[in-house]
């Protein structure tokens, strides 16, 4: 299995906090020793920063804090191998074009059966379970829609229906994003924060750092963050349930899908 | 304008030498000051460092030397914006998906009128008249054919064609690398040069830096350099003439198209 994390801001916002409890997880305090990436967007511009090797002891992750690259929409991943072998074609997140944006995908899960699911002009580059539902996802929304609609509720709908049927062939947690939104389905275990004003502290579990966010941040700051398992030790994290889809905007949720919705 | 660099090698190799030539160039000893990036491939993954900021002064491009990637192909570029804003999403090398394969692209030119070139299904994110023939270079080849070829000799003269008339729009040098393929294509400025064995020592133009290739390599290596300007003022390196399209694999020429062939 592997390990999300997300964020999304109104704001540009640094994830180096969080991001140094994931890195964590990648070989130290968790097993997910077999990739890692990190998706930063900046507009309709991105950044990605990918290697196929453990996080907690690469060069380049422990580089990235350092860099403060600020971002209203991130993801990550750090890779545990199930399906696909240990290489760059098949570590996490993955991005690719739709309707002129550039949309971003990382999972969790262990599926069987899914190349039954159809991916149309999205071919699949590795041999990723993850990386084939992401393309039968696209592909999706690509036949559903002549442009990417400025209204995302019925995009998100579909996305909704599309992801609790993938769930037919095993577990998934995704995140995904398109367009500054943040996609959240959680097949069993996913959990998100939104912190805003009066900020306080927190304290990671996975590595000996605190920060107070007082400082960090401005009266209206809202910054939402989606993890496998909650980052911090002192902190209410909120458990999605199983079948739930959340959507973020500007930091905030704004879509809420429930099982049987 | 803007400047390309390009490597295709029969083994992985670090570009280190040639790449802190370029940077130079974006800044420093040349204006292109806008954004720089390159790509990394490691089989049909890859790895992409970007920034829509001066290369010369970066700490990413700065630190990236330090980390010796090793890749058998590796396209890189410094941007003097002239068509689209300074912005991620207009900084090149540009990344899209064809039949399974991760394709790069990375360009040198001005042109006009280029909009009533047909992309397809590979619509641009940016505004660069860039990343608008690159879609329009991908949606020719997947139109003309059904996957990708095991011979890419077809693939190649469609490229060649589809090239020379993106020219009626202007100047247009182009990089580009399809499966551990590089297109060179030359409207008016492109430089190549292959090192092999014996391998001899080489300085830079545009930084105090000397290399001893010997101590680098072995025997059967062979890597092929091509810039829009050489990089080194001891080698010799080959111009290529206007409307030629030299296609490297495995660090050698396989095919040469000429103006009129």
């Amino acid at each position: 299995m592997c390990e999300l994390l997300g964020m999304n801001a109104n704001v540009p916002t640094d994830i180096c906090f969080s991001f140094s409890g994931l890195l964590q997880r990648g070989g130290n305090t968790g097993p997910h020793r077999d990739g890692w990436g990190i998706v930063f967007y900046n507009d309709n511009g991105y950044q990605i920063f990918k290697e196929s090797l453990s996080s907690s002891t690469s060069l380049l992750a422990k580089m990235l804090p350092t860099m403060s690259i600020k971002s209203k929409c991130i993801i990550s991943h750090v890779r545990q191998a199930n399906v696909g072998e240990v290489n760059l074609e098949n570590t996490h997140p993955f991005v690719r074009e739709l309707f002129g944006f550039h949309c971003s995908f990382a999972h969790n899960g262990q599926l069987k059966g899914y190349d039954k699911l159809l991916t149309g002009s999205y071919y699949p580059v590795g041999s990723t379970d993850s990386e084939f539902v992401f393309c039968h996802l696209l592909n999706k929304l690509k036949n559903n829609f002549k442009k990417m609609p400025k209204n995302y509720s019925l995009l998100a709908r579909l996305l909704y229906n599309s992801l609790t049927s993938v769930e037919a062939f095993g577990v998934s947690n995704v995140l995904m994003t398109i367009n500054s939104y943040t996609f959240a389905y959680c097949s069993n275990n996913l959990y998100w924060i939104t912190r805003k004003h009066p900020f306080g502290q927190a304290s990671l579990i996975d590595d000996d750092i605190e920060i107070d966010f007082k400082s960090e941040t401005k009266t209206g700051d809202v910054v939402s963050i989606i993890a496998t398992k909650p980052l911090t030790d002192n902190e209410s994290w909120n458990k999605m349930t199983p079948g739930q889809m959340l959507v973020f905007f500007n930091g905030k949720i704004v879509y809420n899908f429930l099982k049987n919705d």
